[in-house]
């Protein structure tokens, strides 16, 4: 069902990338720039983030030997130092995920560049390292994205969903490595109501989330394909759903055939398997449109 | 329970179709044609449909030989080649589905017109003939579609929803075959969340969407019905999704007295036993309405 | 856990009334008067209730002995003939549903009462007899409705959701029957999908539908109350809903306890137990406010 | 997985708060200042709280031997005197759930003040005392409202969703605690539809939506956390919800080690906790923003 598997390490049957987007309260103010000072009950909700929900998830994954990555605003850096310092002391990687959570298909291409850069500064800033690795807020990856992140020497994406395993984009300005997921691997379909974020789905309990994100694996699992969640701590990190999460990381290490790594170690075995010539990913030409189609005149 | 069932080939209890509506990122630009092009991860989510989904589900059709239908808007026929040759090399169905998903029912007649003749036209270079089926794009069967069909020559239409078994359209122009389906038969409302496309439904894990399907081929199966499925290639197809594709044609398979075929088939076994004398229709004059119903002027 | 349950005919334990909202295509022509015409897939959708669930209905009703009500707008009444004689035949209560599913709280009263009279006209001509019951169209009962239905002559409402048991709307013109439902009863939350009419549910499996029917059945089984469907023949009459229905009476009947009843029959039953004096009804004194509340006035 | 737990009298390992917003029809007025009082169904649906449902759950919870808070309007307690002397007869805590379920972050802060101090003399005119616990209509807590909640002498608040244990939100004018609960444990997602209250959700069976509470509960248990509802009389006191709900507090006696308390008796135990030395709570200085963040200038 697979058509170009990556033969990952160890023989391992799927690469598992527990990723979490650590938005925290960046969200409330891009969506209510003039009153999401106001609005207190959805700040301490998405505060949970990196105040309650970091700390667990990163002592859990020290529990079962896992290391993650943290795609967090760079807002978000600077306004919570101690989640950052949890992240970073517990090894995991602390990725892309612009400044303010702000659009980049909203926006001119020098302001997603001034975001991305200063996004990318404070991740340095705060780590002692750039960023390697990208996600667009709100999966709005632009037709400049990949010019930017080839320019600005990153290393992968996990923004977009052709796939089910790893692929290359290429622009004029390089290439870049793609993670792909999909809408059923975010949490926000199955556990998120909330007004303010203008966004009503009718919460599941957790075990029945779970089947999404099982079946998710089994057929990836099956297939030698890559898994790699978009969960956001405030949301899969509340206690309830946490302990599910546990649940499943004991599954899958019980199962076997599991590869746990960040974004990033996928990323660079990809591009190791590259390089040695032992894998030919399919390779994207970026991006795929430039403006209007044509056939649109007619309509 | 159903009064009028067809006597399907060899003895079966029913017919099965698998109809595939292989839009890709038709409805992307046509539902924002200005900015289409900036939505790069939309249109990642789309073009899996042809890139990935479709040689993966002619390869499993092959498996169980099961030849399927696939809806394909004469933009995708043209955009995508590799994608329309996996279909028709496996000998399955190439069907209309409107231009660029165009909506039939904001248009003018004679827009209708020219959109359905020239993605005819789309299909008919592509495989060498012109499709004789049809499904309006967003299900927007317009009062004048049972003409246009009729004197374009087509032998079916897949929209309708006004019975379990197929009936026949008859207007000034002609006859065609209708082949009912309902909107439990459709994938959007299981899987899709996406917010450029407007649509955000709880995402369902595979086994829970497929108790809906099972539930409607289970009474299809008892009462001899007709069974069509509305599914996409992007969304049904993904990889978990598939594999329960894959289990429910083993399920059929093995329980037996299943006729599996493409919506042609189906409409030509039903045209045949009209001719035959062996079957005789429910006839719908159409259209249902010229015009606004009178008794609304006082409200 | 009820507080004034009635004694229902024989000992039975819950007085249960299938009763289903036969709007037809009447709610399509109320929502989009200027262009209803035009979207043919739902007209087929709505119309598949009377032609071809509602003689499934009729049909399995009969086989299991059971009398049924169908609320019916005016308008269906005179568009759909054939299915009102099935009802009429099958021994169905008909009951009034407004004219055109027009909506009475965004109507002045004079308008409200129009529709009324004339809707009633229209099942009297149809069935020889003035309906005696009634559903506010989309559950609008206006603070105009009890007046309205008293000087009308009607015996019962099944509009409001005040209670679980049948009580007493007293207006200056007179009193009527409730019969209360809630929201849980109605199919809609449950199984529609549809664009034209707004409307955008995750469609469920019947089993899963009937879950939350057969918790309210049980309950209202265990502490003697009046358990009233608002279902849709194009919905829940739909063939693989249908045989759930038609599992679902079996379960009852062999559970026992249970009586059967048209609305009328449920609400002749309690206005002769308040006349003999067995039952003391609550009484709402109707309506509830005249006018918006004078608090507001502050905010 | 819980940081900072409480230690919870006779050594229990979860306190549960039942805790139900009886909002009554405050909302539709609110929602629908000027045409409410026409929508007699969905008042008829919302009046089931104060009129039907607080008398079962009353009864209900003496029963099994619980006391629960109910969180009340003061115009709803006004207006529905009868179910306010149920609630106090029955020794349960009535709270302050503002005055017309007006939203406080639409409003200027002189006006929270007034329907604060109104809603306050409401519940005092009712009951004798002043409330101590507050819950923010919409769950709309202020940038103010820590500071008016101090000032008028509140103990605790139970809006915000910022842990899972029990914390203090300290403002200039003092300190209050907060019991957060999080959206899961709300009882709208999992069972409202209603087009007045402009809220459709796909309507749970009792033992679906159980199953998200119930696992908020095993955590909470198991982590020795707080375990806060908020329910709605008219909603989960719905018959058949209602007879699910007496089971889950049957299973939780059944389980042992569940500290069943009111809001009050639980923060009177924080702050005893707290005064004693015995522990020490997160503190968090509000509000969290007095004005827009001045990141947002470049966006």
């Amino acid at each position: 069902m697979i058509k170009n598997p990556v033969a990952w390490p160890d023989g391992a049957r799927v690469a598992v990338s527990f990723t979490w987007d650590l938005d925290a309260d960046s969200l409330l103010h891009i969506m209510h720039p003039t009153d999401s000072y106001r609005r207190v009950a959805t700040q301490s909700l998405m505060r949970y983030g990196p105040e309650v929900a970091v700390p667990r998830i990163v002592e859990m994954a020290k529990r079962y030997g896992v290391k993650m990555t943290f795609y967090t605003p760079g807002w978000s850096v600077e306004r919570y130092p101690r989640a950052i310092e949890y992240i970073l002391e517990g090894g995991h990687e602390l990725a892309h995920h612009g400044y303010l959570h702000e659009n980049p298909n909203e926006r001119p291409p020098e302001e997603e560049l001034y975001w991305l850069q200063r996004a990318s500064e404070a991740i340095r800033k705060a780590s002692g390292r750039k960023p390697v690795g990208y996600r667009a807020p709100w999966f709005k990856y632009s037709e400049h994205t990949t010019d930017f992140l080839a320019q600005e020497g990153f290393l992968y994406d996990s923004t977009l969903m052709g796939d089910d395993v790893p692929y290359v984009l290429e622009s004029a300005k390089g290439r870049i490595i793609e993670l792909p997921f999909h809408w059923a691997m975010d949490d926000y379909p199955q556990y998120i109501q909330n007004d303010d974020l203008n966004y009503l789905m009718p919460i599941k309990a957790p075990n029945q989330a779970m089947e999404v994100w099982m079946a998710e694996f089994e057929a990836m699992w099956e297939y030698r394909g890559l898994w790699v969640t978009v969960w956001h701590p405030f949301n899969s990190g509340r206690l309830a759903r946490c302990t599910h999460v546990a649940h499943l990381i004991e599954y899958m290490q019980k199962k076997g055939g599991v590869w746990f790594a960040t974004s990033e170690e996928i990323a660079h075995h990809v591009q190791k398997s590259i390089d040695a010539g032992t894998h030919r990913p399919r390779v994207d030409r970026m991006p795929y449109y430039r403006e209007p189609i044509p056939e649109l005149r007619r309509t």
